[in-house]
């Protein structure tokens, strides 16, 4: 298996197609897999094992990915073509997926999902360096209750360069979003303290 | 004008018709304009005053970016459609364009480039975590007669993280260029002491 891993947006139905949104880390297999491996519980999960579907949606909109960690987990979503479900309006791209095989595990199973149909909405212009920092912030910002204060500050403040140099609206409201979180999550901490 | 900078690929040729490959940072105005600053005196400069032209490209292998900057500069191109240039052979798309307008400045020249055709040659996948580190790196390498040695490393120490969890034969090999490179001012460095 190709081990690259790109960070994207899957999104699921539950058997009343109610819609969830959730940032994933995916492997592409050969020309017609994508490996998904949600961890166990989620809604991705369970929505996948019981519906047999589920949709990658390929974006650079880094506000997704910053809200989705931050409480912001209501995004436009549209109705997909071959499969049950549905995909992100804000996505350039789109790969509406069918289970074929799920290789169970206590923590995180294997779900091998075939592309059954995919549609193009909008050109990807280059890369973006604001964009990549939103990334490896709301990485970060997922991980506060593990990592030193110091540490934290640290990676904020080289990303934040990039934000500085390179970022849109988009990126700057994703990246306000991240800041607050670490306040907030600060707050919190001293107020359990 | 839009802010937002997009690390990409300039193709040029001069008046011979010999390819020149540069990654820079552009700025896309409105549907029909990119915006290119090349730094002058540069290759990219005089190609695009001499031709009228340029061809902007836009990739993930991140190789170009970090090959650049460590002397790797001869590419595989293909010919452009609509004006006389070259196209990156692994380019996901390409924009041919057309010098509307300069601006003249000592160091940093504004070209206006309008987009006279475009051609897609593959999808874009998602967001790598590697991808966005070996341009940082790459930018850091390019930097490396200005910056302290403990700073890189610890760049360096932060980038290589994203590389151990994320990279692909392509990444990894980018990357190995960049640590190759810092080895190799800090050798030349010792002996210039």
């Amino acid at each position: 298996m190709n081990d690259v891993i790109f960070e994207n947006v899957v999104t699921t139905v539950d058997t009343q197609g109610r819609p969830h949104v959730a940032p994933m880390g995916v492997r592409y297999q050969g020309e017609g897999v994508v490996v998904l491996m949600p961890f166990k519980p989620s809604a991705t999960h369970d929505n996948i094992i019981a519906t047999g579907h589920a949709v990658l949606n390929i974006l650079t909109d880094t506000r997704v990915f910053a809200g989705c960690v931050t409480g912001r987990k209501d995004w436009p979503v549209a109705p997909t073509q071959a499969v049950p479900g549905v995909r992100l309006t804000c996505a350039l791209s789109h790969l509406e997926l069918r289970l074929i095989k799920a290789s169970d595990d206590a923590q995180r199973p294997v779900l091998s999902m075939a592309r059954v149909h995919e549609v193009n909405h909008a050109p990807f212009v280059g890369f973006n360096r604001a964009q990549s920092a939103v990334i490896e912030g709301a990485i970060l910002v997922s991980r506060l209750r593990m990592l030193a204060p110091a540490k934290v500050d640290a990676e904020l403040a080289y990303l934040q360069i990039a934000i500085d140099k390179t970022a849109g609206p988009e990126e700057r409201e994703a990246w306000s979003w991240l800041i607050e979180a670490v306040a907030r999550h600060r707050a919190t901490a001293e107020v359990l303290r």
